[in-house]
């Protein structure tokens, strides 16, 4: 796995831990909730992901971006969905968006070459 | 069709006329830009569609989540999936789009009973 | 109770209703979570509810600045006290905040002249 | 006058006087800065009307961007400049802005119409 | 100090002295603004800081987050009253609000850890 | 030139070729819709960079900041009317976007001393 996943994961890992444990019960529940929310549904995970995604493109979250990249990776999503995906983001959200759309195209870029 | 329905859009079929009227190059190729961004594609119509509403909610625009959800209805999206793509939409942008939900809610419920 | 006042909680309490009979899991537990976070703890529900509030202004959300306006009103807030959270609020978030602050200057002024 | 610009002003003028009566000494500077932004200097005052009203319309502010469509107005900003301003400021912010672009096109329209 | 706090210290130091050299006198007076809005007066310092807080977090400016923070810390704010405030901010802003929850809780143990 | 400001030209150029080589025409037409935007029409070019570099500010956008401040530098924009169009952002946008100013003060810098 590419360095910069590598880091993003890791460093995500361990300041979730650290939140967590200071046990403030409404951090903790907004966690199991985001975990909940993506679950499947009416709606499969892979239309969830790419929900995530263009909310968090249009948000301006390069985290959340590269974390919903991530999971519609291992979800199957192909680069034509998720370059769709990213395109109405960046309509909806404006030119604003683009410097978060190129970092998004250079993460989605990593994952292709990651060979995982 | 309820009035709510009709006078939102009426007053948005003026408004744009006015606007495109205007003939302001940047601007009427956005309209266009707009219009070819949820045509069917790798992703179809439908889940285009739930992307522009989860977007919509997200930057809380209400007139935008009202133009979604309308075109969902005409998709023939489910209650329970419109219901799914508010829930992301209320859980990434926080409490701070209910008050966006509620005028949803009331929007979605009127286009269940126009009739149409 | 003023006009704009009752119309307010009765709307937000009619949409509240209709949204949580929908069943969503993810939403209901927002709405509970919301209830819960404003809850006395290590800090007191008076500096929660001024907390909501200045998040609320510099977010821009007229209905959560109103609900929480509502909140401190019943907490005994000062209006010296009201003032300097929206100053701060104000400050922070900018003059495009300004209009956002002239309907929480209205809806103080009802809730003063309420003879609640 | 039409009737929506003359309550448009009267309303925004007796909030601000509420609010200036109010005596908050960080809300009261914030007013004088506002209105001192905007004088000549550098720039002209036109210029910074322009600004005023391309940074409303990104914020996606209707009182502001009212505001600042009166200024232009008064200083004698051509349509074709307003909508070049407007059209920046639909691609910097993206279609989201488009439901706050057509009230900035109706009281534009307004103005225009209004013989003052 | 450990060098995360030192050097987002001096460069905060270095680059407010920059733009306070350009003798603008509207940037200036908004830096002048900044000082007093926080100062005690019917709230406490410490009330104003959380409120400073939370404000930062739901904008999303990790930079802000963190000056608060050191403030916070230096009007001895404890770790619970830091954690219910970051709490409301992240559920009044949402998910998208955790990655600078991150950021905020390693900066937060930086600050516990530096001695000082 | 400096190493900031060719690091961030270089960056910005390969990424836009990898997402342009994506061709997703959506993407690709918003990235044409950029350039026609900013040419010379009712407004110069020059006030058009003034409004992009406010819009940029108030959206709290570093790199949209960066590239509007350089086109600035090229178009001839002194140090006074950058400011001034940087003080109407922070007014409007609130102290929320002083990380920002800072970070643009140092990129005008950087390009007043890069002998360009």
């Amino acid at each position: 796995m590419s360095s910069q996943i590598e880091s993003f994961n890791q460093n995500r890992k361990e300041l979730n831990e650290l939140i967590l444990s200071k046990q403030n019960k409404v951090i903790n529940r907004i966690f199991n909730l985001d975990t909940n929310a993506y679950a499947a549904g009416a709606l499969s995970v892979k239309t969830k992901e790419l929900l995530g995604l263009v909310a968090s493109l249009v948000l301006r979250c390069d985290d959340c971006v590269k974390y919903h990249l991530q999971t519609c990776f291992e979800e199957g999503v192909t680069e034509a969905e998720v370059y769709e995906t990213l395109s109405i983001g960046s309509l909806v959200g404006g030119t604003i968006v683009i410097p978060h759309l190129r970092r998004a195209a250079a993460f989605w870029d990593e994952l292709q070459n990651s060979g995982k």
